[in-house]
């Protein structure tokens, strides 16, 4: 008498759910769509998919003493369609993440160490800035220029949560000055001077 | 004179809706994305995609005397991409479905015959429970725990609509007790007793 | 030793969940907005916000014989925001649901007695046509032409299921013929005989 | 001292970046899912995936003396999964473009030269009608049956954008009279006369 | 016999439509919510909502001589939830519309009269830059930095759609240098010399 | 000829963005809606609605020897509409975070202190477990069962990040013996025995 149960729980399930999407875990190896990658085959799905452990302080032997490691699609292919993704940052004495947009993702950062100065100019063109204390949290909408700088005398931890599970990253001075925008049409779309934009060309590796 | 309109027509239709969706046939061969399947060639799409023909009535002669036979995308590609779907739900005397949920979808029950006891709990912890009569609907929102109980002296027939193409649905107790979650994990985070976990370990095939 | 438990989860629920949105039901006395309408407040709500009982059968002594009667959000506030709501379809002997399109919602038809014919029409001007059997179902998509005809020598019931907790309806007669769209514009829009608009304007009420 | 900083930004873009979607030019030989297609590789995509040349003046030299040049996804594969696209409409004296209803997409019209009469026809059965002098816009709501008419003595011309970048478009007069849809059944479900259907289908090639 | 026709629209109508929502006209007095404003109240609802005659030549007598004229849901309460809007471009001999985002919205600009350079950099640091001439399109993909500048001898004109109703733009010259960001939090975000936000400071009124 | 630069950004911007929605800080006195709260005005917008400081540790003295803190929408207000918040996780020597589901969420946990087990079960019925070392993380997709475990001998702290600015959270033993259910269809429903049933109500407070 107890078998019938299983039974009827192994139709209802085989029957109803085979096609379900509880989850997608990325197969890396399929061409992207718009909505992320096709789902790895679920015979082949692990916990492995759904647990990250690379996530290891960045190198910030740089000269902006920072390193962001991330735990997007790409690193994390369990978070695929999952609307979530999560990265490390460390900032050393000093450190600065630059200005910079995420075109479609808004984020949250949480700090574990040190203290950090934080803030975003919305498009009405008002910042809001505030230094961050352990334990401190802010939120940056969606697509608005914002950064984070190390405000302590340690080295400050922090992660940071996304709304997207691959959010795109639009750094200002490498987008302005690392690539091969001419010039001159810096020049008319910034205001900035000559002497400026080639100095920065100059550290960037831009051209033209 | 004649032919010129069905040319411009032809030439409107050509140009700008060959690629349009207007559906979207799930070629259940592809592999399934985040959104969906790929789509059927528009050519070998015929009527037969959109009808289905296959809600017979379900086998209740099992323990818990209730049968569900879906149209999800698995057995009816037409639905693939529409945010719709629908089941049969046959329920014997003393029919019940169990503690369930739909990770991803609400729920519309509508009573063909018969009398159901149906209800659901919200996540402030209140409970929604009424008894059904024939021609009576109700709506189950998406993700929360609900059941449905044949109620009457006679078999019970309805049809449930969701609002997704191919809901998931994680029955309770086949969560708990149907796989190799360990007995003290559950026990640690239902509070059930050991006792309890290993009976019904033992009806629903669960192991560890 | 019990009373912890009890006040954990009281603090657990109380500060993470009490504005998370289950459902909202509508508070048709708020103004509509873009997703609907504002939630009625959670005190307030019951199991009967939940669960509709007017799906009557409908009056068909009318020419075309027909009556659809809605539980969508104006008749049911349960389904604000669900994505899905249901209709009960009377078709008298030769009854008909004329052409008409639901600009925003997809439809699943179940057929609960007698035999229907239906079908609708893709933008790449294909006809999908089939006669329905008691049982049967079958999909229409988002925005296109569809129409249900009786084809039996009984009356015939069926519930329509909509992705949609609001689904609009465009009659094309009554779009065409019923109001003040100048006889000259509908003639040259759609190439039909002055004296067939002008009939059809004086069946349907239309002016100008 | 200055590598550091290309280095350190080369890093962050690599790690974080190289999955992110700034946007997806389609790939129009893999199959179409629900979402569009899928991307073609980023080191393909050069700017004329995001430029279009082709909207040249239409052929008005039919009996609607109309044309509409669409850069939708098939002819302008940029737009792909970004929400919007657009078509240019040549209207020579006399010209109408049919009714008709795009069933996923709202559409602007802006009128670069003449004058066009233009309207739609809501759900509720109002006509909003107006005549559009150059430089006028007007919006149509998705999904509700609507035209444009040439109601001046020069040529007009305007652009349409859509809010999808592959709308589909479903011309009244072909979805009912340019297919095999029986007659019977387009008067039974339009209540025009046998005659009138018989004309229209002559003209537009359908046939049943 | 021709009034139960009616009835029975009317009937149809009244019970499935009155609450759908075919468009939803702002109502600009109402609290905006993150879906936009509440509808205006169907009977106050005229074309003239859905018509707009306020996209005149904008005035280019200033510095960057350009000039941006929106129909956006502020101007144009129509496309309120539409997902659509337009603006007209104005570039006198020498315009430039300064590098800017979209946080929210893909752009497709249509060029009226005049050649014009445009051109975006992605989030791989990619520059997509070519000249249009008249009649070409171009699509800027959501969030990315972007801009355009007037390329001839004569007055250029065009139009840009949005994929949003409300699009916002964050204009980089103004977000850096327009607000009290303070100088030092500039310079070390941006690598930009201090004398050289100083200078941009003391043009775009920025303080701190 | 500074001014003339100003006013040209100061005409752009309150022209074309004064609507635009960078964010929507629930005013979390106007009625809740489907997509949440109404904005509040602009003008009362600083930037502690974008910072919170209120992470605290939580009080684990209780039986499950956990806390969660959130920030949710009710707590920080700045994350309305912004798809994402954050909740603090203590969790004691032997502290549990009972079994529950999120209907509408994902859930991502990075470990600061202390190794936890976590798990989920998938419809599909298959177990996703794992002990989590201080450093990983872990997702959760929306709506499955899941559960954390302090699995050392030293209090552990995890931050959780959701994929929803306002989650709900339904505990299973809550939802099941804390309110008003009827024994007899907890037990019809979920075969558990009554005994256990009644224990478990005495517990947690249930009635019926």
């Amino acid at each position: 008498m107890i078998l019938p149960i299983f039974f009827m729980f192994s139709f209802l399930l085989s029957s109803s759910s085979c096609n379900a999407l509880d989850f997608c875990v990325a197969d890396l190896k399929t061409p992207q769509g718009l909505a992320g990658y096709s789902c790895k085959k679920l015979e082949l799905v692990t916990v492995d998919d759904f647990v990250f452990s690379g996530l290891h302080a960045g190198n910030t032997s740089n000269l902006i003493k920072a390193a962001v490691t991330p735990a997007f699609t790409a690193q994390f292919p369990g978070v695929n369609g999952l609307g979530i993704s999560i990265a490390r940052l460390d900032l050393a004495v000093g450190g600065v993440v630059p200005m910079h947009t995420h075109p479609d993702s808004s984020e949250i950062i949480v700090v574990i160490q040190g203290i950090i100065d934080a803030g975003f100019v919305s498009s009405a063109n008002k910042v809001y800035f505030k230094t961050l204390k352990t334990g401190d949290i802010m939120v940056f909408p969606q697509g608005l220029l914002h950064f984070q700088i190390n405000a302590g005398t340690t080295p400050a931890l922090a992660y940071v949560s996304f709304s997207s599970p691959s959010p795109g990253v639009q750094i200002l001075d490498f987008a302005l000055f690392g690539n091969d925008l001419p010039s001159n049409i810096i020049e008319e779309t910034t205001f900035l001077d000559d002497a400026q934009v080639k100095k920065l060309k100059g550290v960037l590796g831009g051209t033209g």
